[in-house]
């Protein structure tokens, strides 16, 4: 049994501390506002993420960080991507040397690109970060659907030491050494989502949406090829798992946004009307400077970096997508020389 | 402008017709059947398969191979899979140095495991041959829908030739050298989109089938790369690319069947349900042999195998699944080393 904390009571921090918790692990909740973890201690439930489901009763929840930290076997990080740096700034000082931090948050730092765990390991030098990453839609793991995914390190005992407290019959963990093939998966997918809701959008089929996803796993591949991560990862549950889900589900407010685009909202209007971070709005124009810097083609970027950011129609980036050079399918692909 | 013989008349084989034939080229069609023929001549257009869609005016009808052969510069084969042998068998007496096949059906002959093109080969030693799959419902290709598929030719320059041929705005063409892979990716997906059936039926999540579709894929890679194909083919159209527009469409029989056995009806009952073949329950039996005389570990293949022959439960084949020995994610699986 090991001491855990959880930073960050949205969603999937809530799922995932029901989880350990019913693995037999003691589990403390950290949420940012006193009244938010006050409001889940008196119900026992995550009303606005996780309606109905209730919190085993080992769970306890705290906004005190310091209290978070000093007695954890392990840290778990699930706030939002931007306060990523912050919160781990202020968890620096209550951080001791044996303590493992298991990130499960997604995406980029804005401005840097940096990757999340990266970000950590800035402010908290002497810590050991692992990430955790793959198709696992918060609501379903807190109702002990069957799901997958793969915790990353690179050393493989750490990352297996999180397995085995992950682990359980409707919890299956992978481990992987690529930390940051796994960490540009859960990232880049979020743009492919976007294009694939507005390909949904616009009215298009099947055959239309599985070419994206299938080019766009490539791009996302070169990328992080270019960048010094392994393709192989691209094609594991944090790269392709996470893209299917992510493509196929009205869970994902990246598809949702993506849809009122292809319908014809500008993506201003789209993002006002989801309400929410569209997180692949962003990650369009990281994957784009990223991309442009290593020197990596990446057309469905390109094309879906005009539409968000330059008012070019949907249909004029795909009949240039369709309409580009004959290539020929792999292998130069990866090496990314054969453009 | 090409004289082009597009043998069998199913939605596929029609569909690939009247792209053709708007391509610029001299299409004629064969049915096996004369009446079938009789009524494509008749109504131009084929009723049961594409209903709405008529045959452009250039395409022409026959139930004559003779005819269909002895002119053509490409000759497309289109029939069932169980079809294949017998049906180049007939044609090999008319088939002249020079000539190319593009085989466009999908499947492994029952009984010897081979792909189609080697059955083709095996009848017509003097053929080139080249292989066209990827995600493409026939329904939307009939209806200049944005659609994506990869040819593949150990003759790269004969690739080419196909690409040239087949490719305009609404369909993109890849090519590929790697025949073994595309023909594998494109027949054993059919065993994965039936246990996405399965899961659906059975009312889990979205993360389930991720899952299922991730790890499914790792397996017919490891498979394919153990009877000599390249795993980046199984990452581009013809594997990931159509596995996911089989498993996510209702288009899909094999998905169908698969619902009906999660929702607690038996193989053969779905069979009979579905009134169609399903390649999915044969190639499932191929898969597993293959697997075996290779050496090759497909755990997802072989719970389906226990389901659709053994009487097992789906939940019991789930459950063994998700409860099997921790695993690294990557690497080893494709060495087939580390089981």
């Amino acid at each position: 049994m090991a001491n855990i904390s959880v930073i960050g009571s949205g969603g999937w921090g809530s799922a995932v501390a029901i989880m350990l918790a019913k693995n037999g692990h003691r589990v403390t909740l950290w949420s940012y506002l006193k009244e938010e973890s006050e409001d889940l201690k008196k119900y026992r439930e995550n009303k606005p993420f996780l309606p109905g489901v209730k919190f085993p009763d080992g769970v306890r929840f705290t906004s005190e960080l310091s209290e978070c930290c000093q007695d954890a076997d392990v840290i778990v990080t699930a706030t939002p991507s931007h306060a990523i740096r912050t919160t781990a700034k202020n968890m620096s000082g209550f951080i001791k040397d044996g303590q493992i931090i298991v990130n499960i948050s997604k995406g980029l730092e804005e401005g840097t690109h940096s990757t999340l765990s990266k970000v950590i390991k800035e402010e908290i030098p002497n810590c050991e970060v692992v990430v955790m990453s793959g198709p696992s839609h918060a609501e379903e793991v807190s109702r002990d659907i069957p799901t997958t995914n793969v915790v990353a390190c690179e050393n493989c005992e750490t990352a297996k030491i999180i397995q085995d407290i992950f682990m359980n019959p409707n919890f299956r963990v992978y481990t992987n050494t690529d930390v940051l093939g796994v960490e540009l998966g859960g990232s880049l997918k979020n743009v492919i989502a976007l294009c694939a809701g507005i390909v949904d959008g616009m009215g298009l089929g099947d055959n239309t949406k599985a070419a994206l996803m299938t080019r766009g796993l490539v791009e996302m591949s070169r990328l992080g090829v270019a960048l010094g991560a392994k393709h192989e990862t691209f094609n594991g549950l944090s790269g392709v798992g996470d893209l299917i889900v992510t493509c196929t589900s009205m869970h994902s407010r990246n598809r949702r946004a993506g849809i009122l685009i292809g319908q014809g909202k500008t993506p201003e209007q789209a993002r006002d009307e989801v309400k929410m971070v569209v997180e692949g709005i962003k990650t369009c124009r990281a994957a784009k400077e990223l991309a442009d810097s290593a020197g990596v083609e990446m057309p469905i970027v390109n094309e879906a970096y005009k539409v968000l950011f330059e008012g070019m129609a949907p249909g004029m980036a795909l009949k240039n997508l369709m309409g580009r050079d004959k290539k020929h399918e792999t292998e130069m692909d990866f090496l990314g020389t054969v453009k």
